[in-house]
């Protein structure tokens, strides 16, 4: 673990402790029974129709004399994560990823530099990199995570993320994790769920340090991922090289798609907030017997961000949150969580 | 669980008990300290190299005092299963669900009737059915393995597993599980190892039983796979069915690259029994630190079959076992597993 990564979890749990968490994310790999009982569950949320909600499912799925009641191996959770866990605005954090591994893909092929769109990056001018085409993107994005061994990504991507840090809050990406959604994680486990991330994300990406940021191992990390291919470096030596060619796009009907691949039941429970998430909302809910779908609804200008056409706000395009979505979720009977109502906090370092 | 089902779990179940078994498999989720400190392990398994190999490996890395201790959470074991965990001779047990399958096939499509390979299949004459192309096979496993909901298709072959008996012991398939390698899966798994299946057979055939036959739940089998479009049904309700597309064949270079996509770590142990093995066994060897790679050698023509090149018997093309392998087996340092050496039994019900 790397010196930012111990600051980051020594803050989180001391807070942790003095607020009485269920769980310490990263640090234990499951709840005993004790923790669970004696904790106070979702402690930085504000009594509501939110907190009311989670209360009420794990109560109807976990009590065994419940009608609702659901065997303990088929308890699976599964939670989005850019702007569900942690700050998505204004920018997703592994694009950032991608615009910082530029410098270092051109030393590699020094060509790149006089090449759009890595000229542009490489001129740090926010304002122009902004102006890039999706198309633009996707070639750093094919640059940047691919043709590498498994092994490197995951090592450049560690490196990365252990001192990466936003501009807002000038804090290591992985402290900007929302405090009510640790403590949901948490929850969920202490209640036997097994928690899994699914991400429109990259999967090698967030499993490089899901573990160790929400308690989440890599196993229980769906996202969308490129394939790879088997093959021997110089020495011998098996490796897998990711390759060009996309495997699974984990967005709107992907994460159905990618948790039938990888996990293979539907979720009791899922947690979005875009359109993106919509698909694994409606998923998780169509099941029999007690469901929650839970959208987050960023609507705390002051605190976080405030965002989306369903509030009358612009469409960012990053975690698009449209009326129609907010009108789904109204009558299919899902939960919407107001970052602003239900929220005490909303960083463990606030 | 079926009427079927359950006679095969209560023999098991009495015959573990009188042998003292540290776990049964599918009834229990975890096996609690105790059962993993009172039982007797690989209590089927005859003294000699192959037993001694798994007892060292898992000293070695569950030992706190070891160089080569594994933290609990990197402690992954991959099993492949048609011929490692149950009988594949001469015939794989999913290829005959697909040929059970056609009958119900051609009732909804009542013109295949008339079309190869199906009236060939509709004949019953296995001699005939024997000399079917690859391409034929093809087409009857996409007519039976695609189309429908994944939910259709799971329902369709849970009743078929329950009900199904081999040719030569007329036993349930799921009765034709090799009990040493029950107790290797247990024995792992009461050392904190998560098990995975990691299969050439189709992944959603292999989840329907997995929790049941081997206590390896739906989302710790790794198998080949299909894509699946998410839609709606008449109703409006979410489904998602089965596609004609590849989306991951597990066998050979795809077993690696199949761990990497649904697990995302390098397992510690692997266990395979033919070529399509081979590179999941060099991958898990090429780890750092204390690595376990193991094949069953189908040597015991009386109790079970020997076939494969490596004892100079027919390859057969269901798990081939060349000298190739056996020689990569013992320059690599993997064990080679006799089952007619090894294993003082094979099936629960002897």
């Amino acid at each position: 673990m790397s010196p930012s990564g111990s600051n980051g979890l020594s803050r989180r749990f001391v807070l942790g402790a003095l607020a009485g968490l269920p769980a310490l994310p990263g640090l234990f790999s499951a709840t005993s029974p004790a923790e669970a009982q004696t904790a106070t569950p979702l402690a930085s949320w504000n009594d509501g129709p939110a907190k009311q909600a989670i209360l009420d499912f794990i109560r109807a799925t976990t009590d065994a004399s419940s009608k609702s009641f659901v065997p303990p191996e088929e308890r699976i959770a599964t939670f989005d994560q850019d702007g569900t866990l942690w700050v998505e605005h204004p920018i997703y954090t592994q694009v950032v990823y991608c615009l910082d591994r530029v410098p270092a893909v051109v030393k590699e092929k020094p060509a790149l530099a006089h090449v759009e769109p890595f000229k542009t990056v490489l001129t740090g001018d926010f304002e122009k990199i902004g102006k890039l085409s999706l198309h633009d993107f996707e070639a750093i994005a094919v640059a940047t995570l691919t043709g590498m061994s498994v092994d490197d990504f995951a090592a450049e991507a560690k490196a990365w993320i252990d001192s990466a840090k936003d501009h807002r809050w000038k804090r290591l990406y992985t402290e900007l994790t929302y405090q009510p959604m640790q403590e949901a994680l948490s929850f969920f486990r202490a209640n036997g769920y097994k928690t899994y991330i699914v991400t429109g994300g990259g999967q090698d990406f967030v499993r490089v340090y899901s573990e160790r940021v929400y308690g989440v191992p890599p196993e229980q990390v769906v996202g969308s991922a490129v394939g790879t291919k088997y093959g021997y470096d110089k020495n011998g030596k098996p490796m897998l090289t990711k390759e060009r060619k996309l495997l699974l796009n984990d967005d709107n009907a992907g994460k159905p798609e990618g948790i039938h691949l990888e996990i293979g039941r539907r979720p009791h429970a899922a947690f979005g907030n875009s359109t993106g998430d919509r698909q694994m909302l409606e998923y998780a809910k169509a099941g029999d017997g007690a469901r929650l779908s839970m959208l987050v609804l960023h609507d705390d200008a002051k605190r976080e961000y405030a965002y989306g056409p369903a509030q009358g706000l612009p469409d960012t395009k990053v975690g698009t949150f449209t009326q129609a979505l907010y009108d789904e979720a109204k009558k299919d009977g899902w939960f919407v969580i107001s970052m602003k109502d239900d929220w005490k906090r909303i960083f463990a370092f606030e």
